[in-house]
């Protein structure tokens, strides 16, 4: 599999605005590629500095670190969004996989006969095979429905927002993921509420997800009923500046205090089983920062409740039914 | 063993602005105590952040988070120098250990009697039981030098710089380190190149570091020749405010390029083995963060020099005598 970075736009735009320092950020499996970018840059006299930190996403752009080290441009690559800037100096450098999703799609044409229109969603790395794929679809049959929403792209998903999708669910029977990412999938699943297949390019795998949606579902639940006896709660505050929600925060501890749950505000930027061992004091967690890092079957020896969970557990607090809280456009 | 933060200072100053929001960052041991803080301080309707990342030092003392939380005053727990305050916000809060220091002076009255003058040095948390450690050495025969020096206080040291101990080297026969950490007894030793005791005031121990401090000495030396056949360096510039040194950073880059070698610059806020793992494809890295990170044994997978191993391994490079390279009042 190649790994393509669009990369003319922004040498264009470095030319252009003769700028001196560049922070390259990409997410762990993209640094061998951030490398190589650092030097092609250095080649033209440009100085580059590549972000070490983890990076999940484009609510991570670290323009805090750039303000740091006094960078003029930031090439964030791998995440993207409809926009093709963010921040004071975020440019998104798409990197495009050019893995073909033709067997895949041939084969899920047979599975998914019962249905009649699907939904097709991707996440950043597939978003140029989209066409493609849907002219593939329409060829075996289907009818093949795409949107796009708030601020994601036509026919695009992230890991906490799912808006195209869910303004697609009342016009599809069944959804299709094309990727090999699990999460999304499931994510997509559970959030629109519908039949949803991933397809997986590089297995040629299709999989219907219902099973693993039902079980991450019950987990999530789970957690939300674990920390209705909790008493003493650390509320975190995501560090990330896409991940900073005090509005969320604020909302939230109000709510505990209501029901006489004590919370004590922590600021963090790393949420991980280990860290959180730290706080040993506290019986139970609530993370503002991503949904996913609670979401996604991490084992926390405490509950660790995301934005959609800790409403739930207020809900519940409140004697309130508490619904299908994943339901939603979107989990932040 | 007790531990008292002395918060009289801080609580009068808090009062006489009327504050509104307050971070507290405080090195891991001392969460607990920092939550507590939290607590007396919400009583008195000051809305308490506390910060949830590790904390090692005074370079760390999150004035960016502050700044994202909008906090007006960071109470730092645990660290502290000669002066009571820092940065923008920060007001340093001693945490005293009440630990006595009388049974292990007594043995090392007896340990030491082939000395005459004795330095004294230990860290923050001891400072407070200097003058009275100072007293029984006296009692015992002893002549006692304490120095300040650079931005420490009379008797301090921290694990990066060693002023106040390099100061007084040539007056003393050896020195002796008040405290249960190794690392700063050794540093101790290091950074002076005298005899040098630690008095652990929990085990009642006293320990000659001699053969420790030996065995770190070779492992930082080896490090740096190992270094010298790497060909691609990752050099690490640190994102905790107080670690990042670009003029290091600039100077090392130029000398490793003088000789051939590749570097490539990356911003890192925490350096370990695993992350460091994820940049495969370098041979070495040098980090101008914290020496500790690369002389206190962490094992690491390539050579990760500190700042004075890096300009060790320039001198190296040029053919010239590396000498004795961590024999210096600093290490940063």
């Amino acid at each position: 599999v190649l790994i393509r970075l669009d990369t003319s736009r922004v040498l264009a735009e470095l030319e252009r605005r003769s700028l001196k320092t560049v922070l390259i950020v990409a997410p762990d499996g993209l640094l061998k590629k951030a490398n190589e970018l650092a030097s092609t840059l250095e080649a033209r006299n440009v100085e580059v500095v590549i972000s070490g930190e983890a990076c999940y996403g484009a609510c991570d752009l670290k323009e805090d670190v750039a303000e740091a080290i006094k960078a003029d441009m930031i090439l964030h690559i791998g995440h993207g969004l409809r926009v093709s800037r963010a921040g004071k100096r975020t440019f998104f450098v798409v990197a495009e996989d050019d893995v073909e999703f033709n067997k895949v799609i041939e084969k899920a044409a047979q599975i998914l006969r019962q249905f009649s229109r699907v939904g097709l969603y991707t996440i950043t790395q597939h978003l140029h095979k989209l066409a493609e794929a849907k002219a593939l679809f329409e060829k075996y049959g289907f009818k093949v429905k795409i949107n796009d929403g708030g601020k994601l792209s036509h026919g695009q998903i992230i890991g906490c927002e799912f808006q195209p999708a869910y303004a697609a669910k009342d016009d599809v029977d069944a959804f299709v993921f094309l990727g090999q990412s699990r999460f999304h999938a499931v994510a997509l699943a559970l959030s629109t509420g519908k039949p949803t297949y991933m397809l997986d390019p590089y297995l040629e795998e299709v999989t219907d997800v219902a099973t693993l949606a039902e079980d991450f579902w019950r987990r999530s639940l789970l957690a939300v009923y674990k920390a209705r006896d909790a008493e003493r709660f650390g509320i975190i505050i995501g560090l990330r500046e896409g991940q900073m929600k005090l509005h969320h925060v604020e909302r939230i501890r109000e709510g505990l205090a209501k029901h006489g749950k004590s919370s004590t505000l922590i600021a963090m930027r790393d949420i991980s089983a280990e860290r959180l061992n730290t706080f040993s004091w506290f019986d139970a967690f609530i993370q503002t920062a991503c949904p996913r890092i609670s979401i996604d079957g991490t084992c926390f020896d405490k509950p660790v409740l995301s934005t959609p969970q800790a409403y739930a557990l207020l809900n519940l607090l409140e004697g309130k039914d508490i619904g299908n809280f994943l339901r939603s456009p979107t989990w932040i």
